[in-house]
């Protein structure tokens, strides 16, 4: 079960501009920053105080976050939840029923293990799981 | 400035079934439920692990969730973070060039004073401050 939120997962229009942004709205801090070419996307992880954002844009407009782009505009894209043992946490999310994206854990752009629930398992909302 | 997220805002359809589905495959623990007539919303306040999630679903369908769930669905509605000093907060959000829904702080369903930044000053996140 999860221990608590880990980050939120937003869609921008132009991550510089976003990052200058919740810098100066928030008092954010870049802590990384890195592009997935597989994902089609270049993200920005930020701390505000004890959590994370991690904002998100498309390097394609056939990426995941491009199409989500094309349909909904920049906004809230996902929620990611810290696990301890994202193995158990798969495990026990398929005993609930819940479908996965992520058969199995994978690397994610923080270099932590992670697996993404279909929203349609958790009515609308991406939702991400992070071994913490 | 944030001293982290506070909770996550999210709109449901049917809030007795979500709160079972939030237990059941996150093990989140209902901690407070309320009704607000004036915003036309019914909501659950969710315990994650050391984090919140609100759930809501709308009285109205002219009301602020009822309009979201007919242009957006079920889904990601906002992200609040938890601030030490609200009036503190908001003034600083001025200064950053924040467009605030609530010029003064009101009274949220939790019992503490929260107010709404604009979602165009925030790259289309709705987005609240909670003084924690």
């Amino acid at each position: 079960m999860p221990t608590g939120i880990h980050h939120i997962g937003v869609a921008v229009a132009d991550l510089d501009e976003s990052i200058r942004h919740y810098r100066n709205a928030l008092g954010a801090q870049l802590v990384h920053r890195a592009v997935s070419d597989s994902e089609g996307l270049e993200a920005a992880l930020l701390r505000i105080g004890t959590d994370e954002i991690e904002l998100m844009s498309a390097l394609r407009d056939d990426s995941p976050v491009g199409k989500f782009m094309a349909k909904r505009g920049p906004g809230l894209h996902h929620v990611a939840y810290g696990v301890k043992d994202i193995d158990l946490a798969l495990a026990e999310a398929r005993a609930a029923g819940l479908e996965l994206i992520d058969a199995k854990p994978r690397i994610g752009l923080n270099g932590r293990r992670i697996a993404f629930v279909h929203p349609k398992s958790m009515g609308g909302v991406l939702t991400e799981l992070v071994e913490a």
